[in-house]
């Protein structure tokens, strides 16, 4: 199993780490999007098994006018004069909003209750299964896209993001599995140990280190956004973990051989993502 | 019954209209707080009655964020200088932006689950309802503060907004009553008739006509919008019908005498703040 998982990896890797670094934020959309979709699917059906039934399709719609949306708040440019005094060029498009598009997606589910057949006795748990979709996984993933259409450096910054998950993942796999003895969360998670989860801050930390260089910002900082980064990585993948405990299934899918499938692939990713977004937009862009 | 939801709304009514004609957007923004707060426990004790157990502290934090976020955001002042160019003057807190407040709902979230004795069976559905809390309630009505923070015409707009719901409430309740024959969706709320929604839109363009010279706007453009905003607000009324079927519950609770709870208050309200919200901000303030 261990050598399934080092050869998907070894196949996905290279395709992914091309696809950015080559690739313009428009087709790193168009990858996020397939990706969100996939991971969609599959929480929609961990959620079936415990009678919540999405809006497949209108959330999806959703989803990727979520992730156009974001795509195209990449092009506004943005000058700051002087503080709190900002020039902004938009188009048309970056002035689509994301409260917009979520109001959107509220009307519709209400247009979708109204004419459809499905049992009315389904319908709040139908509705809250499709709004967690969003929430905790189209919004947070969506913050790749912003990520790469940072001017100049985007590609570096999404490369470093990933390689931070693959990075702290893969330590926390291994260290875990041969030094692990105090487990994090039993109940949730039965492989998961803080040696494996100390592995992974200190591996993401060390992974934020080395690409100060490559991004020209300050290493203490590289230290600290990829250690929060690997905290809300492990909370994610611990989250993916209770929704399916809830409804009693070892994998989100099938779909990468060794890896389970997209939703468990990415669970890391999908919080690690608009950390680094934050961190980046918030404190590091700020200071020019 | 009727006479009793008569006295509340003639007791509730002015002080709403007092509040919003001589309050600041600040007393509204808490106003509209304490509503949001306590139809959100009357949705979550509607979760309750299908297993859907929502976060009931961290979602009204997050509530309250979504709140000031939208109050501060009304702070910010913004020129167009050109078409696509525009300069903003923000202070800090009109910075923070409503998709990070949604991702410290997501980390919160994940922190509880660790954290919390719940059992893990319900994470999935206790997840899910407190999403559709924030997506369905908190952030279309906080478009009301939005609203009222326009400078000068705000509480005009809010009282418009108001007014448009009431009227159309009313008029959709007699001439159904009256009048109704043919019968709009049986299964889901059984006195709801196509005689009464017609009136209910009819009577909003009336209303939009005749604040049509008190905001200063083209009448058509207020036929428009109050037309569009009647339907959502029937759309609004109609899936709160459908939460309450699922739960198999009557009212959302029983704190306004003779309206039910504070959710069948505002069901519409809630999908109508957005559309004028957005009707003005995208249609009527771009054209100066």
């Amino acid at each position: 199993m261990t050598w399934m998982r080092i050869a998907t990896a070894a196949v996905l890797i290279p395709a992914v780490v091309a696809a950015v670094w080559w690739g313009s934020t428009g087709l790193v959309t168009a990858l996020a999007g397939l990706v969100t979709l996939l991971a969609l699917l599959e929480f929609f059906a961990i959620g079936e098994r415990v009678g919540l039934h999405g809006y497949r399709l209108w959330t999806s719609v959703c989803a990727l006018a979520v992730l156009f949306q974001q795509w195209a708040a990449t092009a506004a440019q943005s000058w700051t004069l002087e503080r709190n005094l900002r020039l902004t060029r938009s188009s048309a498009a970056s002035e689509l909003q994301l409260e917009l598009v979520l109001f959107v997606f509220v009307l519709g589910v209400a247009a979708i209750v109204f004419l459809s057949r499905r049992p009315l006795t389904d319908a709040l748990g139908d509705i809250a299964i499709s709004s967690a979709g969003l929430l905790f996984l189209v919004l947070p993933f969506s913050a790749l896209v912003r990520l790469d259409g940072v001017s100049v450096i985007g590609p570096r910054l999404v490369l470093f993001t990933l390689t931070l998950v693959w990075v702290g993942d893969t330590l926390a796999y291994f260290i875990g599995r041969w030094f692990g003895r105090s487990r994090m969360a039993p109940q949730l998670s039965p492989k998961k140990t803080w040696e494996g989860a100390t592995a992974n801050v200190l591996g993401s930390a060390l992974v934020g280190v080395s690409f100060a260089r490559w991004l020209h910002f300050d290493a203490w900082h590289m230290v600290v956004m990829a250690g929060l980064a690997s905290i809300a990585g492990q909370a994610g993948d611990l989250i993916e973990s209770a929704y399916k405990r809830s409804a009693g299934v070892k994998d989100s899918g099938e779909l990468l051989p060794g890896h389970g499938g997209m939703l468990d692939r990415i669970d890391a990713l999908i919080l690690v993502a608009p950390v680094v977004w934050y961190y980046f937009e918030l404190v590091l862009a700020s200071r020019g």
